[in-house]
């Protein structure tokens, strides 16, 4: 057996998720710890956000068929959290693991397969992808969905958007009532409507190709107080890139200004504080809300990376581990060609679960 | 008193880093926690990457003059770790905190003053930036000295280099051994010859000009083992953002093909996997040695977004929080024009500290 | 809503355990995380354990009727853990919550109604005593069957017997063989078969006056490894306490001498290290295998002091919160007249939970 | 290397105290992380408690010869915690390391020495007892009198006093205003004066005889509010027991009725709820003060049984390591022939930094 035991799989330090579940097993699910008790939860808060996050929505997604009906086991009465834990879980129906038995010997390059492999020396449940299959990000959906109802009272809100999808940019800064507006009108679930037409252009067009294409979310968080945060070692950045790079597909994170400042000069970076309606804002937020880790009452403002879906129907290279030799794997199944559109809602989720914690720790809610 | 009590300042599960002190207290300083017993450490390898952190190197940098001297108080006996917690200090001597007065009123755009301010409700050591001044990073780099003596005998193995400052880009993408042998021929740290010189004269012209700079850190981890790294929620990606984003001034973090993937297709960002030499490899690295938050025996590759040093000579539009009023700072002080140069060490024992922290969770030191 | 969010339920740093569920809720439950994967688990083992703790075995116990199957809805695949979170449940059948209304306003004497009432502001479950109820106990048996699994390679062996009921006190410091061969004969679980008759009438005479009686329960572990335990602070006894001490109605916990070791001397409480067999070994026991707060080879022994059930059916004085007034109250229901026969595989269950997680921590599964 | 690391010497959630040093090493020290911002420290609060604790006070306690000069290095500004860590030490200086060879290959009966050398494989500090030595708890009592600090204006106050010494007992169940009033005049910490003389008389019958001898130490705490206390799993004597448990010598703890409830019937255990003057008590407090893991608002008791010193002056049997051989060792130097005394000061600052982290926990300071 592997040193140093199985993986451990809960995120929070006051507001505490934890993750359970495979893509083919009986259920996907999360326990939330730490939810105040008396906090207002309904189903349907959970079952919004998992519609949204559903297979099967439009062309630009996964054909996969999957009611994804919430279910909360525990800790949940007469419609409030009860202080204990909150078990929520989906159960899985349409599965199909025949397609996955190549898997177990001919990793497909992109995925955990090699990896989950090594690491559970072949005694993990690889049949849909297991443990990390996108599908888990459902989990983190239900988890995000209690999340908000705790964050709305404190009067933080939350929202993503897709702003590149290929070599496509749509227009970004948008607040929350921005994407609001328009996010959900489009397939790709960019608020930038001429950008959405072409976005799902190149997702056809990959999709054509039996290829993928990737992109970037970005999300805004409003309301949130200034104070949040704890230097040396859970920097409002940190704790929200720590989740986010939890999100299966995610290479990259940035705040505010991003990989943008390091073009930039002080002058220009510096975000000036000035009086407004004798508030102390800042003129700019190039900090994305941000300074010395802790929130300064600005939007917090981020943007996540995603890489093409690393399920193709493309013949590709890569090694039999039966045999020893180099081989060759052709994906078979259904599978998103973009599944930035799909992520939207997951790094809402992310980012919900950990401005909670943040505000939990500082005793806000 | 603000609620739920002051920060917590430790990062690490099985290899556990404390930073304490304060930019004009007594001292900087960490305690490690969890370093194996047995494990060989000398002063001069802390002393070592201390010297490379230091200020007043070149003209590129900072005046202020500190020896940086390290000590270990505890958790270390005839040049070993004894199994205790280690405690490393740096006594603090060329403090002048006449010209941090003004601080306390006037926050510094792009500084933690503000949110400090907020956070500790005034009761924050805010002479020279106190816990949230850059110098703290002298506790990380003491860190991640004893960090790489753990890792060494595993055979892991940490650089780093700019590979962009202002608008100057440098090579990406080089080995260990190519960035060990030019990286420190320059002060800007860059291991391309020819952007080094441009990027040092970018840095001339942002201070010639009273302001600053930023830039871009490029890390390569070699010699990492397959199997590292904790699906939902510590991937590897996770843990390193985490304290990654902890280092005063990032904005932005990403891995191997990073916001790069946002434009690709997955044919051309799935990594094959091939045999080398009877090993299991990828031909390209576009993961960036990590899948499904594991690591998969490919050299760990990331870049960091430092912003421009906040502390610029220009004046700067502020609030008076005093008077009430919109007013206007002028800093006076030490500065660094660009922190890039300095901010490669520390990238550095970052990554030696996450890596350790990894390793020994799965038994590997 | 109170500060500081609801309570945390989880319980260990490398074996980590999740408690959820009701006693009048859906379901009873546990999440297991860090169980290696390719560990054995068969439904028959955490059964085995659940039919131990299962209530109207006897006439000693609640006749409260409960199937208690266990489930397990992640984290195994073809009997063996996969590295996943182990999700483990029993579902609620003989529920009965009209007797409890009258709690919410007459707090039982000895019971946590009361303070769940004041925590969680009257939004907790408190139907069947809801996450305070022993029948929670029911998940840490669950869980403890996997630790057992885990130990059991190691060769760690844990089991516990009945050594006083009321002022009835039965042989201490047997061997786990002594124990086994005798524990299951009687329904008290006491291993000395003279005492047990006694503890049995003492058990139905509390039973008669409709009263209840407590006990002590001493545990055994016997392959302990040397070298389990860290110490400032997680020391053997600590972690062992800490888990034990989450067990409804356990008031004490002592190892080794315990309370006995105030009235010795030194030189009669000091185990003289001997060589046995090329071994070197304690000719005595004082210690109960832990110096230092690590173990040191020897049996690791403890003793737990177990109230009387606080469930009585003799009328009681109490405070009704609706009225502000002294009122009394008289329970009805079904209830043990002594818990600690039931608590012996929950003493064990918390044993081997503590002991999967010190081994983890070391490498040692 | 041992796997799994070091040993990881941090206690609490939100108010965090890391202990660091050793017996002979530079320092002794603690780090306090989570003192709110703005927390009054003075340094005498720190040597007060030191002075308690300090060796050489009578003929009772060992004649070491140290001042325990307290010094806080980071963290604190003013008079008043910043909101940083918090790095206290004493400096070690009457250090005679030579008469501990010995115990690197012989090792004393009931001391650490055999069960440290198989843990750190002989790398650990074992002079003075390194780490383990009971000189360590100085860090404790620094840390608990900041702890004191916080607790003060929640209201809560701590105090212990000598119960037990040898078959010598003292009244129990007094207030902390009666354990103040006597508790300091007599060498043995007993607030019972007549039992306080015959105590005195034990220890120095135990001097004499080259032995030493145990006792009980009983601790209250009072005005902690109702609602501390996390259940499954950290109830407060879970948090309390611990920490308790991490003090060298302690062998046992109880809270309220303790053992003594195995002997009693429900009826007399159960604590009757009564009102008085308007609030809700309980009659008796049987319940040491904790419900369900949760305060009620009485008083917290518990006791703490504490072995005799392992230190004596007696021959005793060891196994000589080196030899491989039984061999006898006599133990120089200068000890306690009875630690009790000493142990109330260090129990108090247990209980202060365990209530510290819950009511921190809660948000209540």
């Amino acid at each position: 057996m592997p040193l140093g035991g199985g993986p451990l799989n809960t995120f929070g330090t006051a507001f505490r998720v934890t993750i359970l579940g495979e893509s083919h097993g009986q259920v996907v699910g999360c326990v939330v710890d730490g939810a105040p008790p008396g906090l207002r939860i309904g189903l349907q808060d959970l079952q919004r956000e998992l519609d949204r996050r559903r297979p099967g929505q439009s062309l630009l997604t996964t054909q996969r068929q999957e009611a994804d009906r919430a279910e909360i086991l525990s800790g949940w009465l007469d419609g409030h959290a009860t202080g204990a834990p909150i078990l929520c879980i989906i159960r899985n129906e349409d599965k199909d693991s025949s397609k996955y038995a190549e898997v177990a010997v001919k990793p497909r390059p992109g995925h955990a397969d090699y990896t989950a492999r090594l690491k559970y020396e072949g005694m993990s449940d690889l049949r849909g992808g297991g443990m990390f299959s996108g599908r888990l990000t459902a989990a983190l959906v239900m988890a995000g969905a209690i999340a908000r109802k705790l964050l709305a009272p404190i009067g933080i809100d939350v929202a993503a958007h897709t702003v590149q999808v290929g070599d496509v940019h749509g227009g970004r800064g948008m607040t929350i009532r921005q994407i609001r507006e328009r996010v959900e009108a489009t397939p790709v679930r960019c608020a930038d409507p001429t950008a959405a037409k072409r976005m799902e252009q190149a997702v056809l067009a990959a999709r054509e190709a039996k290829d993928s294409v990737g992109g970037v979310v970005e999300c805004v968080a409003e309301g949130v107080p200034a104070g949040l945060g704890e230097p040396w070692f859970d920097p409002v950045e940190s704790v929200l890139a720590h989740l986010l790079y939890a999100i299966p597909a995610v290479k990259g994170v940035e705040f505010g200004s991003g990989f943008g400042a390091a073009a930039m000069r002080g002058s220009q970076h510096n975000d000036p504080f000035v009086l407004r309606g004798g508030r102390v804002e800042t003129a700019t937020n190039n900090a994305g809300g941000i300074l010395g880790g802790i929130t300064d009452g600005m939007p917090v403002v981020f943007r996540v990376a995603v890489k093409p879906a690393s399920s193709i129907f493309l013949p590709q290279a890569t090694v039999n581990l039966a045999t020893g030799k180099e081989d060759t794997i052709e994906i078979k199944g259904r599978h998103d060609p973009c599944i930035v559109p799909r992520a939207v809602p997951v790094v809402e989720a992310a980012a919900a679960i950990a401005l909670a914690d943040l505000a939990l720790r500082r005793g806000l809610a």
